[in-house]
Order: C-alpha cells, then structure tokens, then sequence
C-alpha cells in the first residue's frame, strides 16, 4: 500500500508527540519530518517508543518547517507559526492539518476580540474545513486545509450540537463548566503548572473569555442552524490528560429524558468514535488514550434543564486523534485508518 | 478558663479526625470521649499527631455514645446514626452539633425524596439551628442542637445567597457546577475510591439528584428571600480534599461587574474566614486545610451571565471547622477560638 | 493466518484488563472466553474500548473457567486459584500461561514460607517455564505451562542478573529498593489502597518478605550461576502504574563504569523491549503502557557501589506483556507479535 | 512576653512559605521583613492565610536583606546568596539560621567537589552549628550561626546514626534509596518539574552525587564515632512534600531484631517531634505538615541485613520547621515553640 510523505512541524510538544506516536503506525502516512527546536538533532526513537522506520529520523529545527519534503504537514503550533507556515505549506502543494486556532473561525473579526491578534491569512479562513467529522464530515472530502477543533470546543459542541438542533432544548442560556488536565495548557517551563502548584488544586481560569468558546457558538451554528451566546467556564484539574464538559440547557417543554439520549444515540448512529452512556458513567478514564467521545445526558425535570456530560483526551480526540481523523476524512479513507489500535 | 467536657462521635472518618484535630487544640473544649469502632481500643495518640492531653485518650464503640459524659457532642456520623443518637443526648442535656444531614431541612416532606428515609425525629427539624455564621448567625445564639451545613451547600450557598439577595442576578435558572474531592465520599473500603480507579479520572455523578440540593435552595431562600430551583452537578476529582463551585446566574438587566464583587464585600464584611478575590484566583490549594472560604465573581455580558466561583476544604470549612465555629457561635464565644491557628 | 482461541481467566483484574487489550489485537490469537465474576454477564465492549470481535464477547463467571474451549488460557488469579485450574486445562490439552506466583519457585519448600500455603501441585514446578525471554529464552519453546514473573521480579532480576554474570560485582550483598505503582495491590475494595489513603504518600511494606524475594534470587542464580541472598525493600508510590528498581551492588575490585554499562548492552543486545540508558533517564513514565525495560547504571566508586536502576509497566511487562511475549517464544513466533503497536 | 523582631530571606520559595507559616504564630518571634523578590511590593495577608499582624507586612526586595532591623533572620536562600548574606547580617549582630547548605560542612575543601564552588567563608564553617538538635543539641545553645541540616540528611542520618552507635550495624556498606516530594526541588519555572512530567513518574537522580552525602557522613560519624562511605540514591516521586528515607545495613554478628527497635527507643527517648514505629508503619503521610520524624528499623537475618526506614516532612523536619527548632534550642527555649500545634 503507497504511503504518503507526511511531517509533523512542533513534534515534541504534548500534541506533537501524540501525533508522532499516531503517524508512525499509521498504514498510508509515512513521518519524514519531525520539526521541534527543543529537540533538534535527537533522534525519535531515543525519545519515544516507536516502531523502526520512524525511530530513526532526527528532530529538525523548527525554521526548516516550510521547506519538507512532505505530501502531508501536521501543524502542531502556536497560532501565530501556523498562520505564517500555512500559506507557504498550501503553496507548495502540501496538503495542511493544522492543530493551532489559526483558521477555525470563519469569521475574522472574531480574532481581535478572542485571539488578541488581527487575522494576516482571511482568504484562508474560507478555505478551510473544520476537523469535526461527526459534525461536519461533508465538507471534509478532499480539504486541502484542515483546521482542527479545540479540544474543549470538541467535547462541548458534541454535547450540545445534536440537543439543540433536536428542538427539545434551548439554544439559549447554555452554560458549560469544563476541566481540563494540564498538558491542555502546553509543554513549557512555567511557575504555574508545576507539580507543586497544580497537584491538590481546582480553579477555573479565563471564565467567559476562553478562546473556544466562539469556536463552539460557530460550530453548533452550523449544525444546529441558531446556538445563542454560551457561557463557558473551563477549569484546571490535577490530572495529565483528559476533558470533562458539563453543559446545563434549558429544557423546550414537554421534553423527556428518553428522547435526549435517543437524540444522542440517532445523531451518533454509527460513530466508531462515540459512545452514549448513562450521564453518570461518562469518565475521563475511560476515554484516555483513546479517540473516543463519552457522551450522556440527564434530565432535571424540577430545574427545568438537561445536563449533557462529554468526556475526551485532549490530545488524542481533542487534538492529534481528531488530526488523524479529519485528515483520513479528507483523504476518503476509512476515519478509523492509524487509530483502530488505540485502546484505554 | 474552664474548658468544656466534649465528645466526637465517629471519630476516625475524614470529618472525626479533622475534628479531633482541632478540638484537641481548643482552648475552651476538652476531648473526654472519641468514638470509633474502627479504631475502639486504640490510643488516639498512636493514631494522630496530638498535644499531650488529647493524645492520651482511647477511642470506645460506637455503642457507647449515648452514655458519654460530656457537656458537648460532634456527630461526625451517617444521618441514620444521629437521627438515633442526637435525641438520646438531647434528652440528657447535652449540646449537640451534628455534621450529617439529619437536621439540616427544615421540611420533613423533603427527606423521602432527597435522603431516602422518613425523618423519624421531625419535631428536631423545628429546634435545629443551622451551623452556617456568615449566613445564619442570628439563630445561632444559645442553640442546643447545630446542624452542621453539607460541603457542597456551604461553598454554594454562599456564593450564590447574597448575589439573589442583591437583586443583580435573577433566583431562577442558576446552574451549578461544582467538584470534590475523594475525602467527601467518605472512609471506607469502596473499590470505587481506590486509587486505581480515582487517579487521573473527573467524573460527574449524581446529576440533578445530590441530597444538598434543597439544603441549597433553601438556605438561599432564607438569606434572600427567594430561590429558583437550582441545577447541581456534582463532580468527583482526583485530590483528597477541597471543594470548588462555579455557579453561572442570570444577570438582572442593567447589573455591572463591579456592582456584583461590591455585593460580596458588603455581605462578608468583617468576616474573618471569608476572602473576596478575582474569580480566577479563587482556588482550592489555598483554603486547603482552612476554615475559609474564598470568593469571586466575574461577569460574562455577553452571554449575560454572573459567574460565582467559591473554593472550601470540604473537611474543615466543610465539616469539622465550620462545627467549631457554629459552636463557638452557639456559646456566644469569638467564632476564630480553636481555628485561629490553621493556615495552609 | 489461523488465530488460535484463547480464554482469559480473571479477566477484570488490572493484569486481566491488560492482556484482554492486548489479545484483542493479537494477530495470531482470538479470545473466545473472558472469565470474571465481577463482570459476569456484561458485554466486553462495554467494559472496555475493543475492536469488534472482541467487542461482542459476554464475560463469564470464573467457575466455567476449566470447561472453556480453548487452545490457550491466560490465567490471571490469584495463585491458590491458578493452582486449583492449571492442573486441569493442561490435562484437556490446554496451554496455560499463569500470571500468578503458583509455579514460579522450582523448589516446592519455599512455598510456605514465602506464600503460606503448601505446595498441591509440586510435580508441575518442573514442567513450568519461566517466562522471563530475555534471561530465560532457551527453555521457553513449545513450552505448555508457562509461569509468567512477578513484576518485582522482572524488574529486579533483569537489572540484577547480568551484572552479576559478568563479575564486576559481588553476588553477595545486594541492596534492593524498589517502588511500585498502586496497581500492584490488585483491583479490591480495600480502605488501605483508597485514593485518600495513598495519595500524597510514600511508604515500605513487606521489608524483607515480598514473596518475590526467592524468585529474584532463583532466576539470578540460574542466569548467573550464583545470587547471594538479597536485601529487597519494596514501596508503595502514588502512580496507577509502573515499577522502579534501584538496585545496589557490590563492586568488585577494578571495575569501571563503562564496562558495567556495557554489560548490559551486550547482555540485551538485540532486544527488543530492552533499553539501555544512563541510570538518571531511567523513568516509568517512558515505560508505562508498553512493554518495555528502561535500564541504566551508575557507578559510586567512593561507595564501591553499582546502582542499577531498572523500570517497568508492573501490568505490561510485570504481567500481561510478558504474557504475551512469552507466549509468543513458546509458540515460536515473533516475540513482539501483539505488543509492536504499544508506545507510551 | 517579650518577641524578637525576625526576618525570612527568600520568603516565597516553599521553605521560606512554611517558616512565614510558622513564625507568625510562634510566641517568641515577631516577623518584621519578609524578603522576596517574586512579591516584592504585596501583603503578606494576600499571598498566605496568616494572623493578623503579620498579614500586614509587605515583601520586600532581598537586595535589602542585609539591612534589616532584625535580631534573628532565617535565609531559606540559595547557598551562593548565603554565603554572600550570612557573614553581613552577623557583623551587624544579627542570629543567623540558614537553611541552604552553605554552612553545613565543617571541611572546606568538600565543597568544590560536592557543592561546584570554593567556599568563600571559610572560617565560618567553624562556627555554624548544626541545627539538628535530636542529634547534637549540646552545641546548639547561644548560637549565632546555626546551620540547618538538608532534608535528605535529616531523614538519613536520624535512621543511621543510632544505629551505627550502637554497633548492632556495620559503619561501612550503607545503602540509601530515598524518596522527595517535588517540593524539594524549589519553587522555579521549570517544564522538569511541570505537572505533566512528574505526575504518575518515578525515577532516580544524582546517583551517588547528591550534596547530602558529606553530610550525612559527617553527622553520622561525629554522633556514632565512624562512618564508612555511604552510597545514596534519591528519588523524585510525584507528591508535594515528604521523604522516605529506606536505609539498609548490614548487621553486626548476633544483633538481633528487638534490639535495634530499642537503640531507637533509647536515642529517640523523650524528643518530642520522634516517633519509633514499626517500619511498615512509617508513612509520608502520617508526618506531613508537622514536624515529627517517624522511625522505624526491620531486620532480615537471612540476608543479614537492618533495614531502617525514616520519614519526614521535607518542608517542616526537613526544613522550616527544623530551623524554628534549632533556633528555640540555640535561645534555650522549648524546642517545641511555635512547633505544638502543628499536626497532620
């Protein structure tokens, strides 16, 4: 079977190195190209555990990343590398996946506000294809630019998405509480995600403000035709991998509990990825290291509400799985193809 | 000064031992009597790091408590349990602060539904003072039976009470988010709390149905005047103890940020163990291991909402601090005497 | 390519879990039976994240154990269970791998000193083959009994065994402290592995008695020629997985660092789940989930000392890995069949 | 009573965090500066839950250290930044207790090879007494420079020095695996000791050439006459704070198991922060947050071995509750001032 040339440019960096343990034993992709300055000059195989074509390459500096040699590039970057790599990437006829918030939001405007930057690529933004194949498969068919959702932007617009479109829910006065594991916040050396400082603790950061949340507004949009503005409050937890996301929605009368699960279970009909559960047994454990999306909801007929509960690994659904995923979508090969292996 | 003859009842689960603790250090209490069957026999000394009275003491059955001779007894007990015991000592003149939900709503009606029991006791319901200062102070003079507020109703309540109370949020459609950690769950071999099976998983549980929810509601009630009916979730995280709630509230129109953090500080003026903070300062690392509370709230107008944060350590704030303090209150001695002392 | 039917008794156990994840994805066995009384009747695919024909099959209660119809069984019970059924699969024909520590010591008279029971099976010990390949390959082909290592062994044993082969050190007067995930225990309700209880914690148990003490020094002896009696001091730390082994040995006169290293370079040469490091980059968590052995050695000429450090999965290569690969060496395949994809 | 003015230099770090803890509540000390330039400019009362005149005081830069008005100041700095400080603060008459291990060793030509520089005050080695009063409190009575022991040592030699006294073990062949909590590795931005890389991970660093070598020997050989070389392997393990402390030695001919547990007893008899305990019951947990040692010493005749297993907390016994201590019997005060009312 002819596999493709592919890089993975910012390839020791959490995302990074999930999609290098991803590609490596992926059946159609061939890594020829790891980029990471942090590591350059390393070879791949004394830094992780991977099968022999791939232990052998060496880490490539980061300024090397617009000249691979590659068919595919992984973008596994700031925002701000991305929007400068991808143009010269596209150009070149490389087909992109980039996991950075660069492209996802349709609408550049949007950027100031969320991403403290003014867009410099907004012709792309039309041209990219957002990585959500539950979601959005069919606009994924041969995308060229894949932009890869957010890892909460993930877990709570497949909460919500389905439930709104439904009808039985509201698609106003959504509120979500997420917590998320660390390696979400990057690999670097910081004061504030030190052992010492995050072991035993529990805070929400960046309440209202978190850079996902236009994202989720856009996405369940799209899928649902009408998603009011969401209030979202992520939330750090002392684990290394992993998200959990609570959506409280305001229940359209006369709903049942029965028929939100049947929302999720008919939306998710034949997902290899989802899995619908009582609200009560979605668990990070149980999703990590997987592709897998852990979905419930329940019912709170007194409070008048639903609380749909997702369950995901950042890194792997929530970032480098997805890349897989969306990338075998686009290239029209089975989405399981390099994560049928994966497994809790 | 003369010091109170005083007994803990269940005294070597998470909330005993933290009240062992404190009681061993307080100035006008004397530990006479701790009551366990797991440690009866045992020398309290040998189980707990404890000054030189205190450390002396055995630990007797359970069956004992009724006869103990104290003029003061904790019941760090399951509801069942007090329900028996709190009347027997009652009956024999002696205070009693109870740390279960036995006492704690006023509504007989509502222990079926929400404890699963008959409340066998509910004349009680009528004299039980409950043990939260900040918001309940003024009952709290001479009580003779305190019922110790839940965890989770001590850290939401007082995030939410005095922002309904305000008017610049509205009592309907609160949802509440809150997570704990496994010490709330109680002692006892469960593999559900094994280490395994907690490290590295967040997990809901008991969506829309936990017992501190009417607590909640209607404590707020009381302080505010009136309360929705709320939607809590309940998570459970991997530390050992601390709670943290993040409660999203609907914005009254015309409500500003500063206005809702004023509303904070006017409420918890001069409240020793209460500290007013950003929303995204609030965290459990810091109250761990305190009596205090922290607080914040952020304003999300977009989405037109408040965000409430508040962050206890579910055993001293939680459980046993709050008992000292509720008692201190009940004998009309400084709320800080014996918890003055803690500090992260 | 035939895949042979395989059963796994003990199937919910941490050990059983993990060779359940593994033999779904074996390509030349297919589970046909997964025994387990925690999960009789339940569906596999709801337990666990499984491709699909592994997916479909229903646990079943461990008493059908001796009936199933298998080629092959992995045992993972505890030893006196493994005692009761390997005597009767391998007279059904049966290949058995045992998990548990029923036949690991050649000589029946240790048994009741280092386990407590006396030995009902003594003929078997010396039909059982010691599933360690890389100190024990030879013995292994078309073996129909194979004992599988205890963890510490694996750990200790591989660290230990060549170095004293090689004599550059004492084979008297070895120090061993080693340190195990919680995973180690077992999966039981128990207040002693509860997350409140070992979280935060570090501590020593069974000083000087771990069953896996003889077993250490049999496996040296037989690799060797020769093992003192050794010091080994196992401990419980706060990670779901993994073993540390750090190992101090007797220098003997004149001997260097590099040549020590170097032992265990030509020792493992080849290897394929053996790495080589320097002592300080031996971690568990480049170990954790695969099969592999991380080892290294430092030499304190000061101290006349060798430590030899060595890590491992204590559920992969301390139990169902090693399975596997020993399996794999007596059917005369590929050692790594089933376990290439693992990557941490 | 009287209270001395006492300043913390390096008061941010986690030992300089802990002593602030403990001298704001100590009855004998008045803290009056708190240096750090990472809150240089904030209130004490905004960074740590202190009493009330304490919470007052606002950090100040530590370029400013060796002008303080203060009678006692305590460096929880670096050993270059003491070196510097130590010699200016008692020229102006100030009591100095330091905490790194700038003053630590009485011979002057170990520090190039153990600690990297040239001791640049050298005849203060001479002066400084070591802080660790359970060991050699004879000395420590109206010092002025009192140098506190390093955690490592602390936990060591307490375990080795009895034992070696009372020649039941030999002085030379010790073997030391010790465990530290992260929060032995300070508080800086360090991605070694990000959450990601040390949580669920073990390993062991600084084989044989961690700086607590010399003084360990040192302490071991002035309390029991003799001290062979000792060969020490620390450890990171994923907790804040603790050591364990797993030392095996080897036994003197005829010693027997009963025996050792007594040199324990007898050393330890009447210190009031030691606890002899059996060495399974020796736990991290059971010392932290206070500053008591826990000790505890198993035999294993058959390998003709001791093993004595210590722990402490690295921050209290380890650190700053030590120094409160040493400083107390440097005054002639109570050693246990201040230290009472901690407790787990």
């Amino acid at each position: 079977m002819h596999s493709l040339p592919t890089a993975v440019v910012g390839a020791s960096g959490y995302a990074g190195l999930e999609l290098t343990r991803l590609l490596a034993r992926h059946p159609r992709l061939r890594p020829i190209a790891l980029l990471s300055d942090r590591w350059a000059g390393d070879s791949a195989g004394d830094r992780l555990a991977l099968p022999a074509p791939c232990a052998t390459l060496r880490y490539r500096a980061l300024g090397e990343a617009a000249e691979v040699d590659a068919e595919i590039a992984f973008l596994a970057t700031p925002a701000e590398v991305s929007l400068q790599l991808a143009p010269r990437l596209l150009a070149r006829g490389v087909r992109v996946v980039d996991l950075s918030g660069a492209f996802r939001l349709a609408d550049a405007s949007l950027y100031p506000p969320w991403y403290g930057f003014e867009h410099a690529a907004a012709p792309l933004l039309a041209e990219a294809r957002y990585g959500l194949p539950e979601l959005a498969r069919a606009q994924l068919a041969g995308a060229r630019l894949v932009t890869n959702p957010g890892c909460y932007a993930t877990a709570t617009a497949m909460a919500i998405a389905p439930l709104v479109r439904s009808g039985l829910v509201s698609p106003d006065g959504i509120a979500v509480a997420a917590m998320s594991g660390v390696s979400g916040a990057g690999r670097k050396a910081s004061e504030d995600y030190s052992f010492c400082e995050v072991d035993e603790d529990l805070r929400a950061y960046r309440v209202g403000k978190h850079q996902h949340v236009p994202e989720i507004e856009q996405t369940v949009a799209r899928f649902a035709g009408t998603c009011g503005a969401i209030s979202f409050t992520p939330h750090l937890a002392p684990i290394r991998r992993g998200i959990l996301a609570t959506c409280t929605l305001r229940l359209a009368p006369g709903a049942a509990a029965g028929e939100l699960a049947r929302v999720f279970e008919h939306a998710y009909a034949g997902e290899p990825f989802v899995r619908v559960l009582p609200a009560e047994r979605v668990a990070v454990r149980d999703v990590a290291r997987t592709n897998r999306v852990h979905l419930g909801v329940a019912i709170d007929a007194r409070a008048g509400v639903a609380v749909a509960v997702s369950a995901i690994d950042n890194l792997v659904k929530g970032a480098a799985g997805q890349a897989v995923q969306a990338l075998n979508a686009a290239m029209g090969w089975d989405e399981t193809l390099g994560l049928d292996l994966l497994g809790g």
